[in-house]
Order: C-alpha cells, then structure tokens, then sequence
C-alpha cells in the first residue's frame, strides 16, 4: 500500500468537492442554545501566549475572528460594537483629547475613536499583540486607525496599565471579554475604582456589559459594582448579530456629563462620519431599555 | 428472537439516559446561519390542513412552538414581537375601538389588544384552527384574550377576509408568515390597497416586516408596496431573539396619524398595562433606525 499523500485521493479543489464539507461554528449559552454559521474554509488556528485565534471564512459573514472560541468580529457583521462603544463617550465629552481602550485588540473601537477630530491621543493597551497582528491581516478595515500617529499601542496587561499609571484620560473604554476566567477582576469594583482615578474630573468611562437577555446575573454585579463607583451610570444597548443572543450592552458611566442631555449633535452633523450603526437618532434611543431590562434594576 | 418491545431496552425515563439524548433544532437563514437550540423532548408533532405544526421542550426557551419549520413562540422568549405589533399603533390611535389581526394564531397579539380597554372587537383572521387549538393547550398564557368576550375568532383565508368585507377597523395587524409560499400576496401591493380599503379615515396598518439585517430584499419590496398605498410609512424594530437575527421590524402605516407626535403616552401612563418589551420609551426609540437599515431606503 503506497503512502505517498498524492495517491490518497483528489484534492479538496476539485469542482463539486466542497459542496461536501459540511463544518460549522456554533457560539452556545450554557451548551443549550445560540449562533450556528457554516464554515467554507478554517483559514488559520493559531495558539499564543495567552488564547486560541482562529480565522475562518463563511459565505453568510465573511471572515470570522474567534479568541478562545468566543466569536468577536465579522466582515458582515453591523460593526455595532466598535461604534456604540465608542461614539457614545466621545459624541458626549465636549472636549474628547485623550482616549484610552483596554483590550479591543482588534483594533475596531480603536479606529472608531480615531475618526474624531478632536481626539489628540488614544492609547490601546492590549494584552495580547497577535490578536492585533492577526486583525492586521485578516481585517486591514477594522485596523486603520492602529496606523494613525495619534494612536499609541500598549502590549500590556489592563489591569496593570490602569494602576501603575498616573495620567488622565477623558475617555476611557472597557473593550474586554466576558467575566469570566483572566478579565474577572477587570469587572469587579476594585477595579473600576482605579478606572475611576484615571479619569479626569469630567471623565467618561464606558465598559461592554455582556448580553441582557442570556447573562442576566453578570449584567446585575457588573452594574452594582460601577455604581458603587460612579456617581451616574446608564446601560444602553444594540443590536449586534454575531454576539450572545444578538443583543448587546454597555455602561455609561460618568463623573458629570449625561449621556443624552450633553449629547453634542450638532458636532455629529458637523462632522458626518461614515458609520454602519450609529447615528444621532439611535445615540438617544440606545439608552431606552425594555421591560425585561429595566426588572434587572428593581 | 423476541419481538416483544418490553424487551427492546431500557425506557429513556431511566435515570441517566437522558443525558444520550442529543438533538438540536436549528432555523437557518438560506441554509447557512442561524439560531439553534437544544430540544429536551417533542411534545406534539402535528399536520394540520394548512402546514406541520411542532412543540418543543427546551431547558434555554421551554416550550417552542414551530409552524412550517419556523420558530414562532417561546415560553420565554421576551414577547417583544406580540407587544410591538400591537401597542405601538393602539396607543397612537386616540380611540382605537375595532382591531382586526390577519394571521396571529398562537393568540399572542390578540392578549396584547384586548389589554385596552378601548378596544370593543377585536377581530382575529386565522386560516389554521389547530394552531388556536394547539396555543390554547401548550401557550394557555397567550391566549387568554381568546376567551375575552371582545374576542371574535374567523377562521378563514386573510386574503378572502379583507377583500370580501366592507365593515372598517381603526386598527389592522398583519401579523404573517414570511412573504414567500402561500402568504406572498399578503406583501403585495393589491393586498395593501384592499386592506388600505377596510381601514376608517383615521385608521392605521401595522404589518410585520421581516428582519432588516437578513431579509433585505424582501424589506425593500414589503416598503415599497406599502408606500404605494399608505401616505405616512415609518418602519420600527425591535430585538426578538428567537426570529432570524433576532432583530426584527414591522410597517407603521398610516392615513392621519405620526406613531411619535401622535402617542398617546398619559393613556400608557394611565393604563399600566404589565408587559415584557413594550414601554413608553421604547415606543419612541424603536423608530430609531442603525445606519445599516436606513440604507435600504436611499
């Protein structure tokens, strides 16, 4: 029996071949439930120092980029988290110079921010650079604003980053994966608290508050322990179609402004940047919660 | 060899056994993403005169209930879609006495109208009695307004309905299946004008519209025809994670009345109607459409 590989069979090129590889990717709640996209094509799996990255091609989203089996951007997807996280903070801060995201290796929020003119610096801290060198290749779209000489990349843990350092932000944003296992404590107040003295006196933190519909228990300690910090704080929220349940939220939280009543529209009209999501009108409505949201707070 | 099936094997009620038990449904968007979930059991598998009529059991959703292989309802799903459909146009209606429902057989959006004690009829248009039957068995909590003595069950084709009757409603839902197979002509724009036709002067149509992200195509046509008929259309949307992409939409279509300037927020108020989704707030943001939508209407 010959075991030279080109006499195991055709090659997977061949017409009518792939109509026979029949590989998904399913993202489930508790095992039970959730997201299910068939696969053309794992482009590359890569192992480093801290995660799992896998690339993988689909027809109905494009490319997928999954960290740890967690699935975090798509070509297809509505690019409502990069811009919610970021063009809510910034279109409310009057004066938005420094801006700083923990996590978002991707580098999607990153370029969002850097899309304001106002914006003199944003720093990055991303434990994790071959998620940004992976995001880079596979994602050159999502990762233009990593090339902006205003954005200064920080390979780093966030947790570290947030306590040894002394300078202030005006905005400061929690890009990080979900509570649990290592970005634990990254949710705990301890934490926030160190946010808290990070910010200048008129700082906005916003940080990713996981699915309201399927994470019901996180959604309730991560708000009690930033309102133990922050003086206001308001969960709004979008539709994200490759997230948990497909609908998303965050905390805005803030030393003095309110994130509708100092909602800065005229700059939004001014500026017309190019969005998929956000826009003026969905900046006000985010901020209205459904019934089944509000019972979290009562 | 015995043929006696006692003697077949252990009885899946053994404890244990269950946890062999695998099975998923799944509901895909062109065959290649989608929601899944994990079926503890089938209830009831059922062939009416019109389609297959399916209960689930599920430990994520508890009990489903799936009409022609498409997910309708859900135990606990957030009954966004029944509350949506329904009180988006009765509190922008000043005095909404007759409703008519095409479709809507599991009753969900019947309970909803009749929570208005303006309401005096409300008509509901089903082709399929075994859906009714079937809701009343395993949903006994959405079809409560199915006992209202407001309530007049018409088990008939939609279409028939509409074009043969001449009484006039303040309030229409169409609340159907997907705009391909049997319901097509329900997107059309001779069916608009016919329903158009049996609106009063100051009457308004709300028809569900399929998901903006998904059923692009489809969105495209349902506006159009609707637009050809209605002088005010305004598409709202809402999160209902159990439908394709979990973010669905629905027409607001109007011959007097703007579902913003026009709500009637102290009846809310006044009311205090218990809901899961539906709130005063979200009345107003669910018109707030992401950038992504917008664009199917440029």
């Amino acid at each position: 029996m010959s075991n030279a590989s080109s006499n195991l069979g055709q090659r997977v090129s061949e017409p009518g071949m792939t109509e026979l590889w029949n590989v998904w990717y399913s993202e489930l709640h508790e095992g039970l439930s959730g997201f299910t996209v068939k696969i053309d094509r794992v482009v590359e799996s890569l192992q480093s120092d801290f995660q799992r990255i896998d690339i993988l091609e689909t027809k109905d989203f494009g490319r997928l980029l999954v960290l740890y089996g967690s699935l975090m951007a798509a070509d297809r997807d509505n690019n409502a988290y990069n811009e919610m996280i970021t063009h809510v903070p910034l279109f409310t801060h009057p004066n938005p110079k420094r801006a700083l995201i923990i996590g978002g290796g991707d580098c999607g929020a990153l370029t969002e921010i850097l899309k304001h003119p106002e914006v003199q610096e944003c720093v990055m801290c991303e434990i994790d650079k071959m998620v940004v060198e992976v995001s880079k290749k596979y994602f050159p779209y999502l990762t233009t604003g990593a090339d902006d000489p205003r954005a200064k990349l920080v390979f780093q843990d966030g947790k570290e980053y947030i306590v040894n350092g002394k300078d202030k932000f005006d905005v400061i944003m929690l890009d990080l994966s979900d509570p649990v296992g290592p970005a634990e404590e990254l949710f705990q107040e301890p934490f926030y608290r160190n946010v808290y003295n990070r910010l200048n006196d008129d700082g906005i933190l916003v940080a990713q508050s996981e699915s309201p519909f399927f994470n019901q228990r996180s959604v309730k300690g991560i708000y009690a322990n930033l309102k133990a910090v922050f003086p206001s704080v308001h969960m709004y929220t979008c539709f994200m179609p490759i997230y948990p349940s497909a609908y998303w939220s965050f905390a805005f939280c803030s030393k003095k402004y309110h994130p509708i009543k100092d909602f800065d529209r005229a700059r939004w009209d001014r500026l017309k940047l190019k969005t998929r999501y956000y826009n003026a009108d969905i900046h006000t409505a985010a901020f209205a919660l459904p019934e089944f949201v509000k019972e979290l707070f009562r």
